[in-house]
Parts: structure tokens; sequence; C-alpha cells
């Protein structure tokens, strides 16, 4: 594992993959929602955002859905994409010690929530 | 054509593909720099990007091209997309009178303008 | 005026106030949405697009609003601003000539619509 | 406190700190970075963000500083908030657990890197 930046950081090796592990999450909720999307081109943007986010530093994988139907239709043929669309599910893999997180739209929080699976 | 809201403009069919044009390339500035992208997603991002451009009313065609070399390295592989290195090519057509706008980043201006070509 | 770009472009002023209107307002829409915002700040932010916004090339003036009562309530105390809460009245003065653009959510079309009147 | 969202986690209240800390950051620079910037208007837009940070959940405290010089003059009299020009300090504190974090330009990694101060 390469890590320029291992020095500016005072953790655990867990610790610092929930921390990348937050970054991700954080970023993609906040990068990519406002993105017009429907069926014709869902595929596209799903592939986008998993092949950009997996670009970050120490992302193992991560899968991202996007739920068209969470959201009310207009009179125009697309959606704004927003976080109420959004499942994400991302593994973090810090020097060997791992964290796995979700993003996903709660019906309870009416929220998409953003939490640390293990 | 459908345009389900026309009754709110007060303007010719230029300029209505116009103001369109100009929509589009801003929205696509503020939309989507801050992605993450190299060599191995450039086209994932290009893509994305035109197919969600696509969707938005009045959109004839539309081309992007990310210029990687236009940043420095960092000492991860990869950079977040910012105007210098976006050029896209647009052409919007509303009822038959269209417009064709570029976003481009300009040396003598040091700046990504957004211009009416046609 | 100071124009530093006006080689690169193929139109009339009037034509060019309106495709700057147009870029505002998208920039606005993709640029912002996703803030989070509450009675207790619904006023830096409304001041921060503001004085964002008034930077850009030939702006006159602009007024933005945010209706928080757009949207439905969550288990937490904020909103991730979107475009169905946002109301923009935005003026572009390029050399003398004018164009008057808004944003505003239209329940007839379920859509905040970006559209010229003047 | 008051945390919804509770039951959905698995780690502990220091490790679900330094989640909502990378959240944060990750946030900031995916929302803010694009914003036209200059000295008129640096305070509004650090207020801007130092307020719609607090209200997401569990901020105790955050300071953004946005370095003007950190970039390059275009033609026109504002830059584009970029990464390279935020330094941001923030404290998360979970059920009395802290976390630490900031983001900061360093040029030895020509990096704007988020890190775990404590």
């Amino acid at each position: 594992m390469n890590d320029p930046a291992s020095k500016y950081f005072k953790c655990t090796d867990r610790e610092r993959a929930i921390f990348e592990a937050g970054i991700k999450l954080g970023a993609i909720y906040h990068q990519y929602t406002g993105i017009p999307v429907n069926e014709s081109n869902i595929e596209y943007i799903q592939k986008a955002i998993e092949s950009a986010t997996m670009l970050q530093p120490f992302v193992e994988n991560v899968k991202v859905k996007i739920n068209l139907n969470a959201e009310n239709d207009t009179k125009f043929n697309y959606k704004s994409l927003n976080g109420t669309m959004l499942e994400v599910d991302l593994t973090v893999n810090y020097n060997g010690s791992t964290a796995r997180a979700k993003m996903k739209y709660l019906r309870d929080l009416n929220y998409p929530l953003m939490y640390l699976e293990e």
C-alpha cells in the first residue's frame, strides 16, 4: 500500500478506513445530485459514479444504483438526480483494515442515510 | 416540437435557443467539475455528461472532450475535473432555430469561455 | 463595458445578454442545490448565491429567494436545497441590451423553470 | 444527544465521529468548489459553508478559510473556488467522542488533503 499522506494522520488503520469511507459518500451525494437522468442514461451515470469513486484513495469496491421510481414525474422526460434516488455500497481498505459503508434512502427517517454496516 | 413551458417566454425562437444553450453550458461547468478523472474513466465521464445533457430540453447534439493534460499531476493517480479541462460543443434547436455554443479554455483569457459560435 | 472575449461571439448584444442569463441560471441550479439549509442559515445562503452571481460577467442585478416550505420535513432539522425551493430574478446587461430571466418552480409543470421574462 | 439513525450503525462512538467528519469534508469539497469568489464576497462564501456545515448531524464546530492567492488571475475579476483554495478545520462530537479533521492544500502532495488531526 502506498500512502504519501500517512504522516498527517493520527488514528488507527480501521479509523482511517472509516474516515475515507465517509469522504467518499459525502462526495458522491454532493457531486452527482442534480444530474439529469432517466432510463436512457441511468447506466452511464451509475458507471461514471462508480468509476470516479474507484479512483479515490483506498476504495476497494463500490456499487451504485439509481432508483428512478423514487421521484415524481415532471412534464419533461427526465428527473434531476437527488439523494433519495441514490443507493451506494462502498468498501474501503486501508492497509488491510476495512470499512463497509452505505448510502440509502430510509423511509422512517425520510432521509438518504450514510451509515457504517461493518 | 413539444414545449409545455412556451407561454412563460417572451422572446424569439432564436433567442430561446440561445438561452437554452447558455443554461446547458452553465449546468455542465457547475455540475461536473470536481469529479475524479484519469485515463481509465475519462470516456465514462464524457459519456455521462453527454447523455445527461441530451436529456435536457431542445438539445440537438453535444460533444464533450476532457483534456487531462491541462492540469498538473498530483501525488495521487487522478485529477479533479475542472473548467480548464472541459471542451464542449453544443447545438440547441428550438422550433427550427438553432444556436451553436462552445465551452473551451482559452489561453489568452486564462478562462474556460462559454461562447456562441453561430 | 470591458469584454475581453467579444471577438469569440457571433450574435447581437441582446442575444449575448440572453446567453449570459442562461449560463447564470444553469450555474445557480447545478452549483448550489444540495446545500443544507433551514431558517437559521437561509439568509447566508441567499446572500452567498447573490454575491457570487454578481461577480459573473454582465450581471446587473440578481435576487435569490429560498422557499423552505416547498419540501417535506426529515427527521433532521434541515433540508437539502433543491430546484423546487429556488426562486431567482436575474438581470443581465450587455452593452446596454438587457435580458431579464427567472427561475421558479411551476406547479403545472412540476419543474423549476428557467425562463425569459423580458 | 438525539440520533434517530443509531440502529443502522455498527461501530464505536469514536468511529462514528470519524465517519461523520469524513462525510462533512467530502461534502464541502464537492458542494462548494466552482463558486465564483473574490475579495468582495469571500466572507459571504465562508459563512455560507460554515453555517450549512453546522446544520449537519453532530458537527460541534467548523471554520472555513478561502485562500484567494492560491490561484492565478484570469482576465475576469473573480476565481472559481477550488480545492487548493479551501482550508477547513472541523470538530465532530458523537455522544462525547470527538474527531478533529482538516482539509488543507499540501504543497508536497500537490493535493488538498483531508486528514484526521485528533
